[in-house]
């Protein structure tokens, strides 16, 4: 195989640099100079490409995002299963959380295509679909519903060195089951006769 | 009231002031200059005092997590109640999250002295400790309680954003009682008749 040689390769290489150096130091900390030359280009083509620092940052979290969803692909009729898929992801991949979450905190969240928000909104609508279709409990408000999913699911993504810490915690396959034992507790999966009832 | 004016005054207001600083900026984006500033004094002051900037985030955080301790209490009979004095503490100081998020992100959580360490294990042995005595189901992990738990309790503290979309959230209070029922569906309080069965 040879590698990609299309106009695109360069641009390419910047985004992958960019992810690895978001994911190190946040927004503020990273250096534009460091992703240039770890992408064997220069700082003027990265500025060439993606304006600015912070426009390549959003760049590559929705890039990021985008994965995420495709990855773990969020279905309202089975949230435990769901909930570990995202555990698995993010014990997989550990930088993206970190990309994700400087994100967060050095954003204004309200800013003009927060990409995040656009999620939260689409997969709010998906959860309140499946509560009308009777998949789900009503009773909770689906935009709590997806927060305390994801805050389980995500709850070892930020604290590897609790997961792994010596004596503290058991196997890494415990602390998943645990994951998607908790959201089946709370939401649990749409059984084969559920749906709303049309007698 | 007359304001301190004993030796440690200069101390309290440069801890004042870079707790501010910091939860603004994290560590690498934090200015020594502008903390001095803020405390009317010099950065050679602040640097006699702590050393370093990282030394005094570690100062900062450590006082903050103890804060956290003293405002919330952990009681691992009442765990709902325990989420909703969190849930209640980040709403009313949200910097006081974001001051938390940035050593997470910034520091080796390995590091020695690590604050937020030895409060997982001492939680983690209340919490075992509650097990032992009947009060909570000794089938999970008490590691895994206390971060679902936590989770749980900070699911709002780091997206203010979404807390106060219009239309997108109910009232901050049903964001709370969401929180505390999620809780206590996961680790119900313990009854007047819990306790291990002497029969």
């Amino acid at each position: 195989m040879t590698p990609p040689t299309g106009p695109d390769s360069t641009r390419d290489r910047i985004l992958a640099a960019a992810k690895t150096e978001f994911a190190a130091y946040g927004i503020a900390g990273a250096r534009v100079d460091r992703i240039a030359k770890a992408a064997k280009t220069s700082k003027e083509r990265v500025y060439a490409y993606f304006r600015s620092k912070e426009n390549l940052y959003q760049y590559v979290a929705a890039q990021e995002l985008a994965a995420i969803a495709e990855a773990t692909r969020m279905d309202p009729t089975d949230l435990p299963a769901y909930a570990g898929r995202v555990h698995d992801y993010f014990a997989a991949h550990p930088d993206n959380h970190r990309l994700m979450q400087w994100g967060q905190l050095e954003l204004t969240a309200d800013g003009p295509g927060n990409a995040t928000t656009d999620t939260v909104h689409r997969k709010t609508e998906q959860l309140r679909e499946a509560q009308r279709a009777g998949h789900l409990d009503p009773a909770w408000d689906p935009l709590d519903i997806l927060m305390f999913v994801n805050q389980l699911a995500t709850a070892w993504a930020g604290r590897p060195d609790l997961l792994h810490r010596p004596g503290a915690a058991a196997q890494p396959a415990a602390r998943r089951a645990a994951v998607v034992a908790a959201v089946r507790t709370l939401f649990p999966p749409a059984g084969p006769d559920s749906g709303p009832d049309l007698d």
